[in-house]
């Protein structure tokens, strides 16, 4: 029976492995220190606030939290986000807003809207590794473009795309996350994210923005560092560009909610995807993000978790300074989980995420996030979900562990 | 910039309306006696019962409920399950479990596991009109089988399985929902469940079990009715079934769960695309879910709503009886939440409908579930969501449509 060879469509037949099951697996054991999961802080989620909104919601609310709801998402959280996005300068003159399990179902209706298989993406390297699996399970191909602390760099994506199209490919979209980027700790500059505009402008692409971490500004000064490409683009390059926002870090993934917005004249198609993967997203977490809002608490909350995962970010800074060898590279986040090591060439991180677990202390290979697949020599440490009293020792053991690769790559 | 042309990708520039959303406008208006939407009763749904249970769960679990988890699912509401499931007569020897956002997730999750754009799918016809969207979605040829009262006619199935591999056609799969049909309201019997096995073992075919209704039986002895076709194959042809299973029929579809069983060889390959549909399914639905089942909630809870449903139907069809001319065809449904209603050859339901909207009431056009967007002389009363002291009234007001359109096709 065992041998039975099913007819696997060719979308999924080159599927093999499983990099984010591999990541999860230590992200949510207990007896390791993890820097792995990009995942908010266990204790710090906003439990007791939500029970005590869902308790004072009218019975006939709570019935239909229970019901199937609108494929574009229940109605007051539509217009509550609309309000919230109108905040951050996104108009809904030109463009309209659904609900989505996740953000990352607001890329894949977004990827489906517009990939064929063998259609080309354009990422930054490294990028999300959800996306990245999902623009793989469209056949896409990928081409990732190097960055530095202020974001991909301009020359190499205007080097690599014309070398795509003169390989003669169909390059379908750019794919960017300028907020407190996942993997790399960074924010875009603005004129990093002026220039996306004009680059998409120039070559008549699209554009995705991925904003996932807009709301984790460690400084309140950096708020205004977080504006949208979108809010910035002017009227005629708006209509190429959509945008994923996420209720995974404001209030929690576990609701498996975020919002696709995207130009009017996408809208009607993206809802017929939309209702074909899950006819609407949980009505349940609707009603509950929708008065998360509504009544004030989300901003309450986000001011009291931002202390805490700045915290974090200085003590994880901190301990990298004291312990680290200087050649490894990283930018300093300004908000958002992550910080990105660059080991020297040559150094392989798999064998310092081999002490490190030894030792356990978990966290995730820079492996994971580039499209290629290729680079070997760089980590990720999220510092969103571990113990502040963990870090000084966790970061001192991944230290050791990058001296005996460094000795040996001698 | 409302001329921009989006550059859609194949399998999306060809969906072009919504059946489902003018179907759910007037679902959910208040002013009409809807027998539309496939929805259980808004005001049966166990709505303290959860609010309990959530309330006295562990600190640690409620933060859980929070989180990300496992792409395959909340392990304690697997474990859950497959423990249910073999109450069913379903073995994990052979299949595995995965968790999805909904039932309809997992249909999508298999017709992406074996669909091309251009291959063929085998449905009844009626069929639910969410996979029939969904599987065009994925540019599948879809071919409808009429059925009879005890399920899918067998030589029209073979007959129209021969004819489309005569004309080359590549056909993946057979999709049958046998217990309580949305929208026949019919269950298959026990000849033609086996029928179905057989069918699939001779021509090696698989097959996909949609289950969203096992649990609605209305009389007590009718449970035994309800064996789910995999539960019935031998070990050979139990590697072509898969299994769909919902929680909106038995808990509310506002916590969007359901769960696909598969072959185990399949597994991998479907956890992967579900890794990149959505991560993993609301860990807050899955955590009340699995309390709900595990503290025995579920079982009590379908002990109440049974009787509910079995009065409205019962109610329906009193006043069916009573009121519709006797050229009205229909199967007195044993459970689920559908009534099927064909009138004579020539008359147009939509006429029927316009007088219905007129007066205040709604229903769905049988044409929607038709595969072939054929049949304009059905229509399905969904009696689930509408209150008793309504649908003597309201079953009138659609009798004097159906009679003033008989008159005019004489």
């Amino acid at each position: 029976m065992s041998t039975y060879t099913y007819p696997y469509a060719d979308t999924v037949a080159h599927l093999q492995s499983s990099d984010i099951r591999d990541l999860m697996k230590y992200a949510i054991r207990d007896d390791f220190v993890s820097f792995a999961g990009g995942m908010p802080n266990n204790h710090l989620f906003p439990v007791a606030e939500v029970e005590k909104i869902y308790h004072h919601l009218p019975q006939h609310v709570k019935e239909l939290s229970f019901q199937y709801g609108p494929t574009t998402g229940y109605p007051p959280l539509v217009e509550t986000l609309k309000k919230y996005m109108e905040t951050k300068g996104i108009s809904f003159d030109t463009h309209d807003l659904m609900v989505t399990t996740g953000s990352l179902q607001a890329i894949y209706i977004f990827t489906q809207l517009f990939v064929n298989p063998g259609d080309t993406i354009l990422t930054e390297n490294p990028s999300f590794i959800g996306a990245l699996t999902l623009f793989k399970s469209f056949q896409a191909d990928l081409i990732g473009i190097p960055m530095d602390k202020d974001g991909i760099i301009p020359e190499k994506l205007e080097e690599q795309y014309r070398q795509a199209v003169e390989q003669g490919k169909n390059v379908k979209f750019l794919y960017v996350i300028p907020n407190f980027h996942n993997p790399a700790g960074l924010i875009y500059n603005k004129e990093r994210r002026r220039f996306i505009l004009d680059f998409i402008k120039k070559h008549d692409l699209l554009l995705l923005e991925d904003d996932a971490y807009n709301e984790l500004y460690l400084n309140e000064n950096d708020k205004e560092l977080t504006t949208p490409v979108l809010a910035m683009a002017d009227n005629e390059v708006k209509n190429q560009i959509a945008y994923a926002g996420s209720f995974s870090k404001i209030m929690g993934p576990g609701f498996r909610l975020g919002w696709l917005i995207v130009p009017k004249g996408m809208f009607s198609h993206a809802e017929i995807i939309k209702q074909s993967l899950d006819a609407c997203s949980p009505n349940l977490s609707q009603v509950i993000a929708h008065a998360f809002m509504d009544q004030g608490y989300m901003s309450k909350y986000l001011e009291r978790i931002r202390p805490e995962y700045r915290l974090r970010r200085d003590l994880t800074l901190q301990a990298v300074k004291k312990y680290f060898p200087p050649e490894v590279k990283y930018v300093e986040p300004r908000g958002g989980f992550y910080i990105w090591f660059e080991l020297p060439e040559g150094a392989e991180a798999k064998k310092v995420l081999d002490y490190a677990l030894e030792n356990g202390v978990v966290f995730v290979l820079g492996h994971s996030f580039d499209p290629d697949r290729k680079r070997q020599n760089t980590f990720r440490l999220a510092y969103s979900n571990v113990n502040p009293e963990d870090i000084d020792k966790a970061v001192k053991i991944i230290a050791e562990g990058i001296r005996k690769q460094l000795e040996k790559a001698k």
